[in-house]
Protein backbone atom coordinates (compact mmCIF):
# COMPACT_ATOMS: atom_id res chain seq x y z
CA UNK A 1 0.00 0.00 0.00
CA UNK A 2 1.28 3.24 -0.45
CA UNK A 3 0.73 5.69 2.27
CA UNK A 4 3.13 8.35 2.93
CA UNK A 5 5.41 7.72 5.52
CA UNK A 6 4.28 9.62 8.32
CA UNK A 7 0.86 7.75 8.00
CA UNK A 8 2.59 4.61 7.56
CA UNK A 9 4.62 5.09 11.09
CA UNK A 10 1.58 6.85 12.83
CA UNK A 11 -0.05 3.24 11.69
CA UNK A 12 2.25 0.90 13.38
CA UNK A 13 2.30 2.44 16.90
CA UNK A 14 -1.72 2.77 16.78
CA UNK A 15 -1.11 -1.40 15.82
CA UNK A 16 0.17 -2.09 18.91
CA UNK A 17 -2.71 -0.94 20.82
CA UNK A 18 -5.03 -3.79 21.97
CA UNK A 19 -7.47 -5.43 19.21
CA UNK A 20 -6.33 -2.59 16.58
CA UNK A 21 -5.43 -4.26 13.32
CA UNK A 22 -4.52 -2.97 9.96
CA UNK A 23 -7.53 -1.89 8.73
CA UNK A 24 -8.66 -0.31 12.75
CA UNK A 25 -5.71 1.46 12.55
CA UNK A 26 -6.01 3.14 9.18
CA UNK A 27 -9.26 4.16 10.05
CA UNK A 28 -7.99 5.65 13.52
CA UNK A 29 -5.02 7.38 11.72
CA UNK A 30 -7.02 9.12 8.86
CA UNK A 31 -9.50 10.27 11.73
CA UNK A 32 -6.16 11.41 13.18
CA UNK A 33 -5.47 13.37 10.27
CA UNK A 34 -8.57 15.28 10.83
CA UNK A 35 -7.56 16.55 14.38
CA UNK A 36 -6.83 19.59 14.46
CA UNK A 37 -2.91 20.60 15.72
CA UNK A 38 -4.44 21.77 18.84
CA UNK A 39 -6.29 17.94 19.52
CA UNK A 40 -3.01 16.66 17.71
CA UNK A 41 -0.76 18.27 21.09
CA UNK A 42 -3.38 17.16 23.61
CA UNK A 43 -3.14 13.77 23.08
CA UNK A 44 0.24 13.61 22.30
CA UNK A 45 1.01 15.67 25.54
CA UNK A 46 -1.06 13.08 27.47
CA UNK A 47 0.89 10.26 26.31
CA UNK A 48 3.90 12.01 27.14
CA UNK A 49 3.00 12.87 30.50
CA UNK A 50 1.52 9.65 31.64
CA UNK A 51 4.75 7.89 33.11
CA UNK A 52 5.04 11.37 34.84
CA UNK A 53 1.86 11.86 36.55
CA UNK A 54 0.82 8.41 36.87
CA UNK A 55 1.87 6.95 39.99
CA UNK A 56 1.50 3.98 42.23
CA UNK A 57 0.09 4.23 45.96
CA UNK A 58 3.08 3.51 47.72
CA UNK A 59 1.25 1.29 50.33
CA UNK A 60 -1.82 -0.59 48.45
CA UNK A 61 -0.03 -0.69 44.56
CA UNK A 62 -3.25 1.20 43.06
CA UNK A 63 -2.66 3.75 40.11
CA UNK A 64 -3.04 7.20 41.24
CA UNK A 65 -2.36 10.67 39.93
CA UNK A 66 -1.34 14.27 42.11
CA UNK A 67 -3.92 13.30 44.27
CA UNK A 68 -4.31 11.05 47.66
CA UNK A 69 -4.51 7.31 46.83
CA UNK A 70 -8.77 6.86 47.27
CA UNK A 71 -8.48 3.46 47.96
CA UNK A 72 -6.18 4.04 51.20
CA UNK A 73 -9.02 6.58 52.29
CA UNK A 74 -9.26 5.21 55.72
CA UNK A 75 -12.64 7.80 56.38
CA UNK A 76 -14.23 6.30 52.74
CA UNK A 77 -13.23 2.77 53.12
CA UNK A 78 -13.30 -0.11 56.07
CA UNK A 79 -10.13 -1.92 56.79
CA UNK A 80 -11.32 -5.28 58.29
CA UNK A 81 -11.69 -6.39 54.61
CA UNK A 82 -8.70 -6.63 52.08
CA UNK A 83 -9.13 -7.34 48.45
CA UNK A 84 -5.74 -8.88 46.80
CA UNK A 85 -5.84 -8.53 43.07
CA UNK A 86 -2.98 -9.21 40.03
CA UNK A 87 -2.73 -5.50 38.72
CA UNK A 88 -3.52 -2.30 39.27
CA UNK A 89 -6.12 -2.83 36.36
CA UNK A 90 -8.36 -5.59 38.02
CA UNK A 91 -9.33 -2.96 40.54
CA UNK A 92 -11.99 -1.07 38.35
CA UNK A 93 -14.34 -3.37 37.03
CA UNK A 94 -14.44 -4.62 41.17
CA UNK A 95 -15.13 -1.21 42.00
CA UNK A 96 -17.72 -1.12 39.36
CA UNK A 97 -20.14 -3.56 40.97
CA UNK A 98 -19.72 -1.57 44.03
CA UNK A 99 -20.42 -3.78 46.35
CA UNK A 100 -17.18 -3.70 48.07
CA UNK A 101 -16.06 -1.03 50.41
CA UNK A 102 -12.42 -2.52 52.06
CA UNK A 103 -8.94 -1.84 50.83
CA UNK A 104 -7.04 -3.41 47.91
CA UNK A 105 -3.50 -5.16 48.16
CA UNK A 106 -2.12 -5.08 44.26
CA UNK A 107 0.58 -8.07 44.31
CA UNK A 108 1.64 -6.70 40.91
CA UNK A 109 3.27 -9.98 39.84
CA UNK A 110 1.33 -13.57 39.68
CA UNK A 111 3.41 -16.69 39.54
CA UNK A 112 4.16 -17.85 36.50
CA UNK A 113 5.81 -21.40 36.40
CA UNK A 114 5.73 -21.12 32.59
CA UNK A 115 7.69 -17.37 32.72
CA UNK A 116 9.68 -18.24 35.66
CA UNK A 117 8.39 -15.89 37.94
CA UNK A 118 8.85 -17.53 40.96
CA UNK A 119 7.51 -17.09 44.87
CA UNK A 120 10.33 -14.38 44.96
CA UNK A 121 8.38 -11.89 43.12
CA UNK A 122 5.45 -11.43 45.18
CA UNK A 123 6.10 -8.87 48.19
CA UNK A 124 4.75 -11.26 50.88
CA UNK A 125 5.98 -9.68 53.51
CA UNK A 126 4.43 -6.18 52.70
CA UNK A 127 1.61 -8.25 52.80
CA UNK A 128 1.63 -9.51 55.88
CA UNK A 129 2.74 -6.43 57.77
CA UNK A 130 -0.09 -4.32 56.06
CA UNK A 131 -2.83 -7.76 57.09
CA UNK A 132 -1.43 -6.78 60.50
CA UNK A 133 -1.32 -2.85 60.46
CA UNK A 134 -4.89 -2.64 59.19
CA UNK A 135 -6.28 -5.93 61.27
CA UNK A 136 -7.78 -6.96 58.53
CA UNK A 137 -10.16 -10.01 59.22
CA UNK A 138 -11.14 -11.15 55.86
CA UNK A 139 -8.81 -11.34 52.91
CA UNK A 140 -10.58 -11.97 49.71
CA UNK A 141 -8.30 -13.26 46.63
CA UNK A 142 -9.51 -11.69 43.35
CA UNK A 143 -7.15 -13.28 41.31
CA UNK A 144 -6.96 -14.27 37.57
CA UNK A 145 -9.36 -17.30 36.75
CA UNK A 146 -5.79 -19.27 35.29
CA UNK A 147 -3.25 -21.06 35.82
CA UNK A 148 -0.96 -18.38 36.76
CA UNK A 149 -3.77 -17.20 39.35
CA UNK A 150 -4.15 -20.57 40.91
CA UNK A 151 -0.36 -20.88 41.72
CA UNK A 152 -0.40 -17.46 42.90
CA UNK A 153 -3.80 -18.38 45.45
CA UNK A 154 -2.14 -21.73 46.49
CA UNK A 155 0.86 -19.71 47.51
CA UNK A 156 -1.09 -16.79 49.41
CA UNK A 157 -2.53 -19.84 51.40
CA UNK A 158 0.74 -20.89 52.56
CA UNK A 159 1.57 -17.44 53.48
CA UNK A 160 -0.87 -16.51 55.48
CA UNK A 161 -1.86 -19.73 57.00
CA UNK A 162 -0.61 -18.57 60.83
CA UNK A 163 -2.50 -15.30 60.12
CA UNK A 164 -6.12 -15.02 62.20
CA UNK A 165 -7.65 -13.90 58.75
CA UNK A 166 -10.28 -15.44 56.92
CA UNK A 167 -8.80 -16.24 53.52
CA UNK A 168 -11.37 -15.83 51.03
CA UNK A 169 -11.37 -16.07 46.92
CA UNK A 170 -14.18 -14.96 44.78
CA UNK A 171 -16.65 -18.11 43.75
CA UNK A 172 -15.78 -19.86 40.30
CA UNK A 173 -18.35 -17.78 38.66
CA UNK A 174 -15.96 -16.47 36.94
CA UNK A 175 -15.98 -18.88 33.46
CA UNK A 176 -12.94 -20.65 33.60
CA UNK A 177 -9.19 -19.67 31.92
CA UNK A 178 -10.23 -16.04 31.41
CA UNK A 179 -8.65 -12.82 32.64
CA UNK A 180 -10.66 -10.47 35.39
CA UNK A 181 -11.03 -7.94 32.95
CA UNK A 182 -13.03 -9.72 30.59
CA UNK A 183 -15.60 -11.06 33.02
CA UNK A 184 -19.21 -9.06 32.97
CA UNK A 185 -20.30 -7.55 35.87
CA UNK A 186 -23.03 -10.05 36.98
CA UNK A 187 -20.71 -12.66 36.60
CA UNK A 188 -18.26 -11.09 38.53
CA UNK A 189 -20.91 -9.95 41.63
CA UNK A 190 -21.93 -13.22 41.64
CA UNK A 191 -18.48 -14.53 42.09
CA UNK A 192 -17.70 -11.76 44.76
CA UNK A 193 -20.86 -12.79 46.74
CA UNK A 194 -20.76 -16.17 46.30
CA UNK A 195 -17.43 -16.14 47.17
CA UNK A 196 -16.72 -19.50 48.84
CA UNK A 197 -13.68 -20.33 51.99
CA UNK A 198 -10.60 -21.30 50.70
CA UNK B 1 -16.00 5.62 38.44
CA UNK B 2 -12.30 6.51 40.22
CA UNK B 3 -9.73 6.28 37.36
CA UNK B 4 -6.83 8.81 38.32
CA UNK B 5 -7.31 12.20 36.47
CA UNK B 6 -3.86 11.34 34.15
CA UNK B 7 -5.99 7.79 32.93
CA UNK B 8 -9.34 10.18 32.60
CA UNK B 9 -7.68 12.44 30.38
CA UNK B 10 -6.25 9.83 28.18
CA UNK B 11 -9.10 8.02 27.72
CA UNK B 12 -11.06 11.57 26.97
CA UNK B 13 -8.75 11.68 24.09
CA UNK B 14 -9.02 8.31 23.02
CA UNK B 15 -12.73 8.27 23.08
CA UNK B 16 -12.47 10.88 19.74
CA UNK B 17 -11.41 7.80 17.77
CA UNK B 18 -14.02 6.45 15.41
CA UNK B 19 -16.00 3.42 16.96
CA UNK B 20 -14.33 3.79 20.41
CA UNK B 21 -16.80 3.83 23.16
CA UNK B 22 -15.94 3.91 26.97
CA UNK B 23 -14.60 -0.20 27.19
CA UNK B 24 -12.48 0.82 24.46
CA UNK B 25 -10.95 3.65 25.48
CA UNK B 26 -10.02 1.83 29.04
CA UNK B 27 -8.45 -1.07 27.31
CA UNK B 28 -6.00 1.17 25.27
CA UNK B 29 -5.20 3.47 28.28
CA UNK B 30 -4.47 0.42 30.30
CA UNK B 31 -2.16 -0.80 27.57
CA UNK B 32 -0.61 2.37 27.15
CA UNK B 33 -0.17 2.19 31.11
CA UNK B 34 2.66 -0.79 30.01
CA UNK B 35 4.42 0.76 27.00
CA UNK B 36 7.51 2.29 27.99
CA UNK B 37 8.50 5.71 28.19
CA UNK B 38 10.22 5.68 24.63
CA UNK B 39 6.92 3.87 23.12
CA UNK B 40 4.71 6.88 24.30
CA UNK B 41 7.07 9.14 22.74
CA UNK B 42 7.57 7.40 20.00
CA UNK B 43 3.52 8.01 19.49
CA UNK B 44 3.37 11.30 20.94
CA UNK B 45 5.96 12.55 18.58
CA UNK B 46 4.18 10.66 15.42
CA UNK B 47 1.02 12.34 16.60
CA UNK B 48 2.90 16.06 17.13
CA UNK B 49 4.86 15.81 13.70
CA UNK B 50 1.85 14.56 11.72
CA UNK B 51 0.61 18.11 10.67
CA UNK B 52 4.12 19.12 9.66
CA UNK B 53 5.44 16.22 7.61
CA UNK B 54 1.80 15.33 6.26
CA UNK B 55 1.27 16.88 2.98
CA UNK B 56 -1.33 16.91 0.19
CA UNK B 57 0.38 17.03 -3.27
CA UNK B 58 -0.33 20.77 -5.06
CA UNK B 59 -1.19 19.00 -7.85
CA UNK B 60 -3.52 16.24 -7.72
CA UNK B 61 -4.15 16.74 -3.86
CA UNK B 62 -3.36 13.20 -2.62
CA UNK B 63 -1.38 13.06 1.05
CA UNK B 64 1.92 12.37 0.59
CA UNK B 65 5.41 13.04 3.08
CA UNK B 66 8.48 14.39 2.22
CA UNK B 67 9.05 12.25 -0.73
CA UNK B 68 6.97 13.35 -4.16
CA UNK B 69 3.74 12.19 -5.00
CA UNK B 70 3.48 8.32 -5.97
CA UNK B 71 0.59 9.39 -8.05
CA UNK B 72 1.53 12.03 -9.43
CA UNK B 73 4.54 10.03 -11.13
CA UNK B 74 4.31 10.21 -14.72
CA UNK B 75 6.42 7.00 -15.10
CA UNK B 76 4.34 4.63 -13.23
CA UNK B 77 0.89 6.19 -13.92
CA UNK B 78 -0.95 6.92 -17.13
CA UNK B 79 -2.42 10.23 -17.30
CA UNK B 80 -5.30 9.52 -19.95
CA UNK B 81 -7.63 8.27 -17.71
CA UNK B 82 -7.86 10.94 -14.54
CA UNK B 83 -10.22 9.26 -10.94
CA UNK B 84 -12.18 11.92 -9.38
CA UNK B 85 -12.40 11.24 -5.67
CA UNK B 86 -13.96 13.42 -2.47
CA UNK B 87 -11.18 13.05 -0.36
CA UNK B 88 -7.33 12.00 -0.18
CA UNK B 89 -8.41 8.86 2.22
CA UNK B 90 -10.54 7.83 -0.80
CA UNK B 91 -7.54 6.91 -3.23
CA UNK B 92 -6.23 3.85 -1.16
CA UNK B 93 -9.38 1.49 -1.26
CA UNK B 94 -9.38 2.25 -5.13
CA UNK B 95 -5.41 1.97 -4.74
CA UNK B 96 -5.78 -1.78 -3.05
CA UNK B 97 -7.77 -3.34 -5.85
CA UNK B 98 -5.07 -2.48 -8.07
CA UNK B 99 -6.98 -2.32 -11.46
CA UNK B 100 -6.63 1.28 -11.94
CA UNK B 101 -3.48 2.90 -13.19
CA UNK B 102 -4.46 6.45 -13.97
CA UNK B 103 -3.85 9.40 -12.20
CA UNK B 104 -5.96 11.06 -9.36
CA UNK B 105 -7.87 14.32 -8.80
CA UNK B 106 -9.01 14.97 -4.81
CA UNK B 107 -11.82 17.43 -5.33
CA UNK B 108 -11.62 18.02 -0.70
CA UNK B 109 -15.19 18.95 -0.12
CA UNK B 110 -18.26 17.32 -2.14
CA UNK B 111 -21.68 20.03 -2.53
CA UNK B 112 -23.93 19.51 0.52
CA UNK B 113 -26.93 21.68 0.57
CA UNK B 114 -28.02 20.02 3.96
CA UNK B 115 -24.73 21.89 5.53
CA UNK B 116 -24.74 24.93 2.78
CA UNK B 117 -21.74 23.50 0.62
CA UNK B 118 -22.25 25.05 -2.72
CA UNK B 119 -20.81 24.82 -6.12
CA UNK B 120 -17.81 27.37 -4.97
CA UNK B 121 -16.37 25.08 -2.62
CA UNK B 122 -15.16 22.84 -5.83
CA UNK B 123 -12.40 23.81 -7.73
CA UNK B 124 -13.55 23.50 -10.74
CA UNK B 125 -11.03 25.97 -12.86
CA UNK B 126 -8.12 23.41 -11.22
CA UNK B 127 -9.70 20.21 -12.59
CA UNK B 128 -10.27 21.48 -16.20
CA UNK B 129 -7.15 22.73 -16.13
CA UNK B 130 -5.36 19.26 -15.00
CA UNK B 131 -7.91 17.71 -17.78
CA UNK B 132 -6.66 19.67 -20.77
CA UNK B 133 -2.99 19.91 -19.28
CA UNK B 134 -2.86 15.72 -18.85
CA UNK B 135 -4.54 15.54 -22.10
CA UNK B 136 -7.26 12.95 -19.93
CA UNK B 137 -9.89 11.13 -22.33
CA UNK B 138 -11.78 9.58 -19.08
CA UNK B 139 -12.68 11.15 -16.33
CA UNK B 140 -14.03 8.55 -13.68
CA UNK B 141 -16.18 10.09 -11.21
CA UNK B 142 -15.41 7.56 -7.72
CA UNK B 143 -17.87 9.67 -5.28
CA UNK B 144 -19.57 8.51 -2.27
CA UNK B 145 -23.38 6.92 -3.29
CA UNK B 146 -25.08 9.32 -1.38
CA UNK B 147 -26.99 12.68 -1.87
CA UNK B 148 -23.71 14.97 -1.72
CA UNK B 149 -21.53 12.72 -4.25
CA UNK B 150 -24.49 12.33 -6.39
CA UNK B 151 -25.05 16.61 -6.36
CA UNK B 152 -21.10 16.87 -6.81
CA UNK B 153 -21.19 14.34 -10.13
CA UNK B 154 -24.42 16.03 -11.35
CA UNK B 155 -22.10 19.30 -10.86
CA UNK B 156 -19.03 17.89 -12.51
CA UNK B 157 -21.22 16.82 -15.42
CA UNK B 158 -22.68 20.27 -16.43
CA UNK B 159 -19.26 22.00 -15.57
CA UNK B 160 -17.48 19.49 -18.00
CA UNK B 161 -19.56 18.70 -21.16
CA UNK B 162 -17.80 21.56 -23.34
CA UNK B 163 -14.56 19.15 -22.45
CA UNK B 164 -13.78 16.47 -25.05
CA UNK B 165 -13.95 13.75 -22.35
CA UNK B 166 -15.46 10.23 -21.40
CA UNK B 167 -17.13 10.91 -17.84
CA UNK B 168 -17.67 7.93 -16.59
CA UNK B 169 -18.78 6.88 -12.80
CA UNK B 170 -18.74 3.92 -10.59
CA UNK B 171 -21.38 1.18 -11.44
CA UNK B 172 -23.76 1.05 -8.55
CA UNK B 173 -22.98 -2.20 -6.87
CA UNK B 174 -22.06 0.39 -4.49
CA UNK B 175 -24.28 -0.26 -1.81
CA UNK B 176 -26.78 2.49 -1.28
CA UNK B 177 -26.09 5.13 0.70
CA UNK B 178 -22.62 3.98 2.44
CA UNK B 179 -19.66 6.04 2.11
CA UNK B 180 -16.75 4.84 -0.16
CA UNK B 181 -14.53 3.37 2.95
CA UNK B 182 -17.24 0.67 4.08
CA UNK B 183 -16.94 -0.67 1.03
CA UNK B 184 -15.70 -4.09 0.96
CA UNK B 185 -12.91 -4.71 -2.11
CA UNK B 186 -15.20 -6.85 -3.86
CA UNK B 187 -17.85 -4.65 -4.41
CA UNK B 188 -15.63 -1.91 -5.23
CA UNK B 189 -13.77 -3.77 -7.75
CA UNK B 190 -17.34 -4.69 -9.45
CA UNK B 191 -18.08 -1.18 -9.43
CA UNK B 192 -15.37 0.18 -10.96
CA UNK B 193 -15.09 -2.12 -14.02
CA UNK B 194 -18.72 -1.85 -14.31
CA UNK B 195 -18.67 1.74 -14.93
CA UNK B 196 -21.13 3.20 -17.07
CA UNK B 197 -21.10 6.28 -19.10
CA UNK B 198 -22.60 9.15 -17.10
Amino acid sequence: MTYPSPLLKLMQHLRKLPGVGQRSAERFAFQLVDWSPRELQGLAQALQELPLVLKSCSECGCLRGEEDCVFCNKKTRESHSLCVVGTARDVYPLEEMSGFRGHYHVLNALLSPMEGRGAEEVDLEKLRRRIQELEVEEVILALDSTLEGDATALLLKESLQDLPVKLMRLAFGIPMGSSLDYVDQGTLAQAFMGRQKY
